[in-house]
């Protein structure tokens, strides 16, 4: 298709840039492509260049010191002879040496310069890099590229790290040639339209986990919160008001009470955003009025939400089976099992609390099952493989029944909290030996009284 | 490639449909492509058109309503004036208002529509919406693609969702220009050849998990059965004959004898099918003879198979590892320890006992571990890094030997049905304290007949 | 790109091997693609080019016979009729047969064979196959290509199974033609220029694992070692000494000990490499020196050794989980519960012991919880949505966070060793019985001797 309206002109293409192109693609080793600069990414740019079956020629400042870096079959030269000798030039040089190229104005016209610089800083100068250069070179054809791939990734070639590259250029032209280039190089490239994508372009490697910014901030605080809350109440309030020490709580069962909260928050928050954004749109009676940021902001993260529910839902998990590991469950145990014997009861059955744990452990398990075919549905290879209607079924469908269980799992939970709390301050006395001779006598003299629940640790 | 035959022919080409493409090449916002219809769809191509550089113009009953939900430089207006700027036009409307567009037929001569439609279930028509376009339209030029995309994943750019989209149609040039556009758009186009395909393209979006249906009903009938077998064996048989209420054991004992079973039926399904394919060759003598359709579905659903055994033998896990976790083990294990108190055992190891269950557990980790592996390289992207003899090797030598130690693992725990059968029932009878004058005579009065292994309940 | 030489020499190229292909894309049916062979690979290339629209003939010896195994609409002939037909080959036979073709040389002149042959093992032989294909035929346009698609992938086409095709030839032109004719397959192709590449493509298929196999053997090395020197230590130097005989160690507890010692060792190796690569870099005062090969191999395999140890990492969680549910650890449990009894120790607690274990489980969860981040990040669809800098961020950072804090779930393990050493053996005194009399009186008569932890298994 680019080749087309080379058809309507061939005159000017083959004079200005094309032809040794053109030539090229008789002969790969006569295709020359120049680079402005001698660093580490003008290096790897050169040697995925020659595998490929390119001539090379790099502009240095002091050629003789830059030429023992690279490959022998390269042509090191000075910045004049580099771009006179070809018609595509890669710029690998920081944004401030730019005007460091002035002289050679007059030698760039007509030529296409990729511009591949990255900044240090979201959004640091006014105007992005390309569209810098091309203010310096009006004449020249500014292409935004190869920016977002490492040295490394270049030298490595295609099969590990990221394959995409985003180009953009105001020359239609010029921007069909480097994709092209970029494709024979073993990228994908994805065409961003004219050179205003540029700053755009350039913020594309400097951004950290930006959708995961806000989740990552509301799972801390909510950890926080919960955290201080579980903390003060059960570790706190029992030291002020019994002396008693339960500090050793603080590592597990304080954490493992925190996990599982934020996890069922961060999972409600993901479909509570589509509740209100059907809401909105049922209120506003149209499908078509932008949402307001907040709201978007928010849609736009729900798959980070969901896969941070994930992560805590999995390592509460991981507290929960660590919990008969623990030492400190074992002493109760064997208290408890010292106890039994003592208060001669041969049997501690109790069917509810069977029952109840039973239906715990049942819930929970069941919504760690589907919550993981959530998360694995979010490989991105995964989630490709499958269509709009199996991804919506998964998401929506599969997601509303785990957030559904989850929620009876903490329920049947919560049931348990409200029946034991009284029983709960009496473990203490009893284990501390904080009342000793009174629970001794309590146990051994009082057989209906002797529960095993009163000492569980879970 | 795609220019080559327009050497051969420029003028005809030039004159028909590619004109405008041409111009554009050399200004891409001089491109202009049509859309037919105003909805979502409409709506997100737009944007995505307009964001590659392209101009874009609308056709709608209601231009001046439809205007407003349109970024500004869409240049909205009638059909007859949409159709008449612009070469290739995509029909974003339902198969029912192809007709509605008769009147222009004229305008459509030689121009390039593409049929984006969807159904809303597999078949609805006896002809695909593609064909029925052309044939209503036999002058212009019918493609199908883009259908597979959604709107959302149209407007987030290529870095989301599916990035393939199926291309198809009757005339060649035309499939190579819709390509061309599909690529600039950052999707992956898939030229599946003439019209004929559109049928199946069409039904792609509303296939819902098929090789999926199979496995899956499968494994829910096999777990149906053996959970079934297992309630009526372990529960309904015990309270029948000893009236033992034993039903606390439906969420997790009952569910966990079950997973195994139907996990480890499913793995050998994978396998089975191949040793079948195998001994169907041998039988005939040939690789070449067409396997009988059973045999060719079953074949196409090991990977399903396989993942299916893998989840269910993840949910096993789970389960097993919370059994320690349950109350009802808690109880049970305080009245062992009563019993033993009371029967003066000091030591009541059992070596073979120890032996069996070390084995049994270190067995069921080590099928676990490998199917794993098999799991994970069947993530696309992770099968994609491996070559076929690699492929091979962890799919068949890996998996044979994971069929293999999760036998062993089956086996082992057989065994010790085997044996303890006859203690199990005492169990009950110790526990409900259902005999409990004889149950502590028998333990305190006899101790060689104490053993913790009867009222074990793993 | 590739249609510019054309319009420099259009004519000698639409005279020897291009006319047919510029015919073809005005009528899809008439592209003729031949193929040479009629084994699987030929069968399965069939079935895919005739599905995108190309039209195949097939040369085969014994035309007839295979005739049978084609679809009805491929024209099967003798070879000399094949290759008349066509200007592009596939040469689908092996090298021992590609002096067969010798008769149809003058045929040959000027066409493309398309070599699409494996060796069984590494460099087989000194030259590739398609070096020797182009020996022999030094006329025609040799292109290597396709020898990485198993025919399993070419039948069910792009959506399964690996899509890169790797491609190189000495003419640029029969090389872009292939990789056009690649693309138009549903196949993403790789140029990788001159045909010398072709004995690198032809290794291709052949290596297995070739990256895993250093961090294998390493892995398996240090586990055989701590696996033999734990056995010694633990199982063997009991026996000698005390006559002690605890073989029910070796499947679990044994291997237990074993994993997490080669986990931290192999994640320790993946960071030691970096450090030592600046080190090298800070001493010669470059980052442009070559490294030696043995450091160039380790930095290399630092993903692989990474995967292993968090391999090894959830193996030892695994194991970890299921000790509670082994009947050894019952044994000891309800012995342990007899002591306390007899002991009359009515609280066991020991505050620094419950502490001590608290922590170590909890840094166990925290670095497995980063491993799994590191691990996942590897998974090259979800590496490909990072940049750069999250993914430095994830594998450097968080990496080395998490051999901190696996490195204080160590020491505080090891601390546990040092310290309980001593009761160590005891514990096997009273457990086995060995000196029953001594036990009985030392814990029946000296209550402040009974401690549980001396009777732990963990």
């Amino acid at each position: 298709m680019e080749s087309i309206s080379m058809m309507g002109s061939p005159k000017n293409l083959n004079e200005t840039f094309l032809p040794n192109v053109a030539n090229g693609i008789k002969d790969a080793s006569k295709i020359t492509v120049g680079i402005i600069g001698s660093g580490d990414f003008a290096k790897s740019l050169t040697i995925r260049l020659i595998r490929c079956g390119y001539h090379v020629v790099v502009g240095s400042r002091n050629p003789k010191l830059a030429a023992e870096f690279f490959p022998h079959v390269v042509d090191v030269t000075h910045h004049e002879d580099a771009v006179t000798k070809t018609n595509i030039i890669f710029v690998a040089i920081h944004r401030e040496h730019y005007t460091s190229l002035w002289d050679l104005k007059h030698l760039l016209v007509g030529k296409i310069l990729v511009d591949v610089s990255n900044n240090t800083r979201v959004d640091q100068y006014p105007d992005s890099n390309a569209e810098y250069l091309a203010s310096l070179f009006p004449d020249s054809l500014v292409v935004k590229g190869f920016n977002v791939v490492s040295a490394w990734s270049l030298q490595l070639g295609p099969k590990d790290a990221s394959r995409q590259v985003y180009i953009c250029s105001n020359n239609v032209q010029a921007r069909h040639q480097v994709t092209e280039l970029a494709r024979q190089l073993g990228f994908i490239p994805i065409d961003l339209g004219a050179l205003s994508s540029s700053r755009e372009i350039e913020n594309l490697p400097l951004r950290l986990f930006t959708l995961w910014k806000g989740p990552v901030v509301i799972a801390i605080s909510l950890a926080t919160f919960f955290f201080i809350y579980s903390f003060i109440r059960d570790v706190i309030h029992p030291y002020v008001r019994n002396q008693q020490s339960d500090f050793y709580k603080i590592p597990i069962e304080i954490v493992n009470k925190t996990l599982p909260v934020v996890a069922i928050t961060l999972l409600s928050l993901v479909y509570l955003s589509g509740l209100i954004a059907a809401a909105y749109q049922l209120y506003y009676g149209t499908k078509y009025r932008r949402f307001p940021p907040w709201l978007d902001n928010w849609l736009q993260c729900r798959k980070q939400l969901g896969l941070l529910s994930f992560f805590f839902a999995v390592v509460h998990v991981a507290y929960s089976l660590c919990l008969p590991m623990r030492r400190s469950e074992r002493y109760l145990f064997l208290n408890m099992a010292y106890q039994q014997v003592h208060a001669n009861v041969e049997n501690s059955w109790n069917e509810e609390e069977v029952w109840r744990i039973e239906m715990y452990i049942s819930f929970g398990i069941m919504s760690l099952g589907l919550l993981s075919l959530l998360a694995v549905t979010s490989i991105p290879s995964v989630n490709n493989a499958l269509n709009w209607r199996e991804f919506s079924f998964i998401q929506s469908t599969l997601g509303y029944v785990a957030l559904l269980i989850s929620t009876f799992h903490v329920l049947i939970y919560g049931w348990k909290r409200a029946f034991e709390e009284e029983y709960y301050r009496k473990l203490r006395r009893i284990r501390r030996g904080w009342e000793k001779s009174h629970a001794i006598e309590e146990t051994s003299g009082s057989i209906p009284h002797f529960s095993p629940e009163r000492i569980t640790v879970m």
